[in-house]
C-alpha cells in the first residue's frame, strides 16, 4: 500500500489526481491539504468525488506528511520549494508537479519566475519526471519535476527528429493551442466562459515560462544548442492541448522514413501512441486519458516536416504523468490506474 | 469470462459500451456489428478506443452473435424487435437500448412510433431495465430494454414522492434539459456546433417519445393515474441531462421529511446519490459517471416541490445502465466496471 | 444631439450599452466612468469598441456628469441609490440598469439586498421601465429602474395570461435559463469556463433576488396576489435567457384563442415577437437583438399552458431594453439603434 | 436603390449577408433563391430575419435576377461557374463568395477542385475581391472572386513583409484555426456539437484548397516565388479565424520597424486594425464585424517575425468582404452598413 499525501489540492491538477488515485486498491490517501479550505470535506468542493474520497481538508502538518511515502505538490510555483527539503530528510519522495524544480540552470529559473529560489541545492539532484526521456533515473528518484503540460506535449513531438539529426535544430517552431483549464482553477476575468468561450488569441507571445523549460529538453534531445519560436493559444474548451510543430529537415527525407523513426521511438511507450501515416490526432482522443497522441508528416511542396501532438493538459500534462512517475518510483506497473479510456464524444 | 456481442456499434451508446467494457477482464468482446462500417477498424472510427479495442466492425450475423452470452443493441428502435427473438431461441440474453421493448402498451408504442410492433409477443416477457424499481426481474431476464435518458433521471426523481403519496399525481411538471449527444452521432443540421453552440431551446413541446415511458413509469410508481407535462430543452454540451421536477404537495410536508425519505429511499442504491439538504447537482458532477446525482427542495412560499436530477446520459442514461443490467443479470458486483468517478472539469 | 453618460462601464452591460449607442449620430457619448481604471481607454479593455469609442475611463465626477442629458448606471445595485439624486436635482434624467430602484417596496427591497435603501424617497418616483407595460409613464420619467434580465422575459411571457385572467395565479412555474453573462465581468470561479462550460444546473432555489420583481409585475398584471416558483439555471453559453413558463387554466381554453391573445396583447410592440403557433423560440434568434421571442403552447393532455420565452439578456435583458427606455424618454423612433439583426449563427 | 439577388441563399454566407443587407435603405433584396427550400418563407429557416425579410426562398431564374443590378452566388463553388455569364451578359453584376474565379491559373483550379472548369474564358475577367489590394479594380469589375476566409486572414497578415521584401519567401508558415461554421450549414458528422466542442485538431494537412489561393497573392505581393506551409485547424467555437503567420527576416529588422510598416500599410484602410505593439488579437474582438485585426511581433531571440491575424471567418472572410466589394463597385461609402461592432461578449 502506498501511503499517498497531496498538498495543495484545490486546484485542477489536485482533483485530477484524487480521480485517479482514489479508486486503486494499492494507495492510501492518507492526507489532503489546503490552508483556505481546511475543515472541509473534499468531496463537498469536488462533488465528483462523493463516495471516494471521504477526508477534509486540512492545514499542511510536515509531521503529517512525513508519514507518507509519496507527497504530490499540485500547488502553483513556490511552494514545493519551500517545504520539499523537510520531507525529504525525513524520507518521504516528493512528485512536484509545479515549475520549482523543472529548470536544472538556477539562473534561468530565477529570470522567469522572477524571484530567488529557495532550494538550489536541489535543483540538481531533482529527476524531470518525462518517463519517455529519463525512465530509469525515476525510478530511484526521491524528488520528481513533473514536466509542464506545453512542455510534455512538444518534447514529445520534437524528441525523434532532434535525436535522429534530421532537422535543422534553430529553426523550431511550436504554435500550441490549450484549453482553459491550463490557467487553473482560480478566479481570473480571462477564464470566464463569457471571455473565453467563442475566441481564440494567442498569449505569451513575449515569453512564456514554458520556453526554457522546453528549450531545456530539445537542447539534451539534440546533443546541441537549439533555438525554438513558441506560441501558446488560449482556446474555448476545458481539456487539451494541440501543439502543431514545424520543422526543416536538413537532408532528404521521406515520410515512410519519418514514420518508421516515430514508431521505433515510442514503440515501447505505454503512453504515447504513434498514429498511422497520414493521421491526424483530435483533443477528444485523449480526453481523460494519459495518452499523447503523436502524427508526423512530411510536406515535399514547402519542404517541412509537421508533427502533430495532443494530449490532455490534467492527465498526460499534469496529474496523470504524476502519477506515471509514482508508478515507476514504486515498482507499480507504470500504466497501474492510469488504463483509462478517454471520453469520447 | 462474460461473451459480449454489440450490434451497431457506431453510434455513442456504442462507443460508451465499449469505453465501459473493454478494460473489464471478466468480459470479451466478441463481435462489434455495423453494416455501413463493415471492415472497418472500430478504432479508426473512435481513435479513443486505440491500443484497447483491436476488432474490426462486421455485418451482423446470428450465428457469430449467438456464441455470445449478451448482446447489447445499441441501435435506433425498429432493429432489436426484428433480430431479437431469434438471438433468444438460441439462448442469448439481449439487452436492447433502443426504445423497442420499453413501452407495455402496444398500441401507445404503435401510436408514437408510428409503425407496427414486430414483436408484440416479446412484449410483456421484456424487463424494464431500472435497476431501482425492476432489480429482482432484472436478474433472470432474458430480455432487458434499458429505460431512455430522460425517463432515468426523471423516474427517479419522482417516484420517492409518487410512491410515498406525498403529491397530486396529475399535476407533474418535469422540465429537462439534455446535452446534444442524446441527438446521436448522425448529421443533422440542428446537432452541429454552429447550431447548437450559444443557443438554448425547448423541443418536442406538442408531444415527444419519452412521455409514455415517463408516464408508464410514474403510473407504476404512484400506483394510480397520472399527469405530466414534459418539457425538453437542447442545451449547447455534449453531455448530461438535468431535469427539474415540480410537484405540488398534498398534504403538509417539510423540508427535513423530504430528505429523509429521499436518503431512506436510496440508502443502498450504489447509482443514485442524494446531495445533503439544500444541494445543488450539477452535470458536471457525473460526467461520465454512472451516478444519478438527486436533490429534493421545498418551496414553502410557493407550496412546491423541486426535485433536482442529473445524470450523463450516455451513462446512466444509456450504456452505463446498460452494464449495470448485465452486471446485475451475470450476477456480476452492481458496479463492476461502473465505480469511474465523474471527469470534472 | 443627446448628451449621454456611461457610469461603471468595465461591465458587460457597459460594453453593451456602448456597442449600441457609439454608432448613433444622435447620441454623443460625453463620460465613461469607472475608478479602477481611470485613465485607460474603454477601447483597451473593450477592443471591439476600438475606432469607435475614444474616451478614457474616468473617475465619476458629478460636474462631468451632471453635463449629460441622462446617465446610464451600469453599476452593481448599491450605487445609483447613492448617486443619482445629486444628479437628478441638477436636471439630469437617470436610467439605472442595477436593482436600486426597482421594487416598489422598501421593506421587500431592504430584505433581499440585506442593506438599508439610502434613497427611499426615490422609489416612488422610479418608473419600472418596462415599455410593453409602462410606455406613457416612461415619456416623463426622470428616473428609470430597467427590468432585469429574467423579469423582463418571464414578465412579458406570463403577461397576457395574466391580464386575461386565464390561468389560476396561485400555480405559476418558471423555469429559467440563463447564458454565463448574466454573471457579470468579474472574476468568480463558478463563472470560469472550465467550470460553467459542459455543465448545466439549478441555482439560487431557495431565493434568487430576480423573484421580487418578477411577482411584483405579475401582481400588477393579474391585479391581484400570485404565486410563483422560480427557478434559474446556469447554461453553458454566453448569452441568453430561455425562460419555460407553465400555468394552469381556470377554465377551457384553446391553443387557438391562446396564440390569438399573445399576437393581440403584442400587436404594436417593436420588440415582442410572437412566433406563429407551434412556434419553438431559441436564443440563437435573438443574440445581439433587442427582440423578445415568444410561443404559447397548449397541452390538452395534461391541461396546461405552456409559454416559451428567449431574450439576450444583454439586450433586451439589460442594456437594448435601457436604450429603448432613453429612446423613448427624449422622443426619438422607439426602436432607433436597435433595429439590428441576430447574430446567428 | 441598389437591386440585389442572393444565390443559394441557406447557408451560413447567405444568412450573414442578408444580415448586413436588409437594414440598408439603399439596398433593396429582389430575391433569394434555393432550390431545395422554393416556398419557404427565407425567415422561416432563419428566424433572426423575422420581421427584416419577408421573402420567400424561390428557385433560380435567370429572367428574375437578370432585374437585379448584383447578385451573390453564396454557393458552393461549381455553380457561379455555371451561371455567372448569362446573368453578366445580360448586363447584372456579380460576386461570388465561392471559389470558382479565385485561381488566375485554370490547371491549378482544375487539380484542386477534380473537375473541368466551365467557364474559363471568365477567370481573367474576374477581379480578386481583396480591396486591401485590387480596390480600384474592383470599382469597375463585371465579376468579383470574393476570397476565401483563410486566405483573406492569412494575406492581409504576410502582405507589408513581402511587399517590403523583409522576409524569407519560400520559408513562410501559416497556422490557422477556424471556428466550425466554415464548413458551412450541412449536416455533417465532423461538425456537429458532440464531435467538435472540446476538440482541436488540424486537418487538411496533406493540402487544402486555400493553398493556392493563398500562395497565388503572396507571389503577387512578393514579386516572385514564394513556399507557404499552411495547417489549418478545428477549432470548437463559431466563428472565427485566427491566423499566426511565421516569417524568417532576411535582414536585421526590429518591432518598431515592423510596427511602422504595418501602420503604414493600412493606414487608409477601414478594415484592418493594426493593434498597438506588443498587442494580441482575439477573434472575439471581430465577431459579427467586417475588421482584420493584426499585430506584428518581432522574437529576436529566434529572430522570427511572428503575426498573429484574426477575422470572423463570415464576414470580413466572407459576406462582409462581399457587400465591401458591392459598396466599392456601386459608389456607396465603403463601409456602408458595415461600421457594426463587433459582439463582446
Amino acid at each position: 500500500m502506498i501511503k499517498v499525501g497531496i498538498v495543495g489540492a484545490t486546484g485542477y491538477t489536485g482533483v485530477e489526481l484524487l480521480r485517479l488515485l482514489a479508486p486503486r486498491k494499492d494507495v492510501s490517501i492518507e492526507v489532503v491539504t489546503s490552508r483556505e479550505m481546511a475543515g472541509t470535506a473534499v468531496s463537498a468542493l469536488f462533488p465528483n468525488l462523493r463516495g471516494f474520497v471521504d477526508l477534509p481538508f486540512t492545514v499542511p502538518d510536515d509531521d503529517v506528511l512525513a508519514r507518507c511515502d509519496v507527497v504530490f505538490f499540485a500547488t502553483p510555483h513556490n511552494v514545493a520549494m519551500r517545504s520539499a527539503r523537510a520531507l525529504m530528510e525525513r524520507g518521504v519522495r516528493v512528485i512536484d508537479l509545479s515549475a520549482d524544480f523543472r529548470l536544472k540552470n538556477r539562473e534561468e529559473w530565477e529570470y522567469w519566475y522572477k524571484e530567488p529560489h529557495l532550494s538550489p541545492e536541489l535543483i540538481e539532484q531533482a529527476v524531470y519526471g518525462l518517463p519517455e526521456v529519463n525512465r530509469e533515473k525515476i525510478r530511484n528518484a526521491q524528488l520528481v519535476a513533473v514536466p509542464g503540460c506545453y512542455p510534455t506535449s512538444v518534447q514529445l513531438g520534437f524528441i525523434p527528429l532532434l535525436e535522429a539529426g534530421l532537422v535543422d535544430p534553430m529553426r523550431l517552431i511550436a504554435d500550441a493551442k490549450s484549453g482553459v483549464s491550463g490557467a487553473g482553477r482560480k478566479a481570473a476575468v480571462g477564464s470566464l466562459l463569457a471571455e473565453a468561450s467563442e475566441s481564440l488569441s494567442a498569449y505569451g507571445v513575449a515569453g512564456h515560462r514554458h520556453l526554457p523549460e522546453i528549450s531545456q529538453g530539445l537542447r539534451l534531445a539534440s546533443g546541441g544548442d537549439i533555438s525554438l519560436t513558441f506560441i501558446p493559444h488560449l482556446t474555448p474548451m476545458i481539456r487539451g492541448i494541440n501543439a502543431t510543430l514545424y520543422a526543416t529537415p536538413v537532408g532528404s527525407v521521406s515520410a515512410d522514413d519519418l514514420q518508421e523513426l516515430y514508431e521505433r521511438r515510442y514503440r515501447d511507450e505505454p503512453f504515447v501512441d504513434v498514429l498511422p501515416k497520414g493521421g491526424l490526432p483530435a483533443t477528444r482522443n485523449v480526453k481523460g486519458s494519459n495518452i499523447c497522441q503523436l502524427a508526423v508528416h512530411f510536406l515535399k511542396a514547402s519542404n517541412t516536416i509537421v508533427v502533430l501532438s495532443v494530449i490532455d493538459n490534467l492527465v498526460k500534462g499534469a496529474s496523470g504523468q504524476a502519477v506515471q512517475n509514482m508508478n515507476i518510483m514504486f515498482g507499480c506497473a507504470e500504466s497501474e490506474g492510469l488504463r483509462t479510456i478517454a471520453l469520447l464524444p
